[in-house]
């Protein structure tokens, strides 16, 4: 019965693209992941996708048409949609996905989820 | 294909516990809220209950404890627990509940969710 203190959690490590489980939600994680660079274009064919920028901007890239999100913005891609993060400098997000969800959109390039 | 910036969104109305729609996540409204003061002891059966604190402070107190967050700080209060948010203070929250979850934990008593 702690507060969940989401700037401690992302001083805990350092490597990029590597989702750390800092709680659940339903039957949902709810992560923290530092980003820099290209991330892979990829889909979630059964999810959206929640992003919520805490520190920093990304940019989501989709076929469609990009988004830019600064710190305090967000954006959901919709279950299906192909699109690929992206960081020029290092941002920190908040992402909510569907337990056991690969975050490449595939389980056999997937980053390992540990709680922290 | 639109960023959503949480501080306009709540800017764009000021009463108090009464959640606003500002995105969906799978089957879950995403919402902002505005919170003052002290809210109804509660529960919901079917749900964990997502908080975390984009501005100011709240306690959300429980029968077993209570837990209080700062800006930056989240936490989700498990299926079946009753508890009651209070804020001495203004405070804002980012809030995610499945669609048609009543806020109060009885749809007779529950604010009309409307999307921003």
């Amino acid at each position: 019965m702690k507060p969940i203190n989401l700037s401690e959690k992302l001083s805990a490590f350092s490597e990029h693209w590597s989702p750390k489980i800092v709680s659940a939600y339903n039957n949902n994680d709810v992560l923290v992941v530092k980003v820099q660079g290209e991330f892979n274009w990829h889909s979630h064919a059964e999810t959206d996708d929640f992003f919520l920028v805490l520190k920093g901007q990304i940019t989501i890239e989709m076929h469609e048409g990009n988004v830019t999100l600064n710190e305090g913005e967000m954006y959901i891609v919709p279950a299906g949609v192909e699109h690929r993060p992206i960081a020029k400098e290092e941002a920190h997000l908040l992402v909510i996905e569907p337990k056991n969800t690969p975050n490449t959109g595939d389980p056999s390039t997937a980053a390992t989820k540990v709680e922290i």
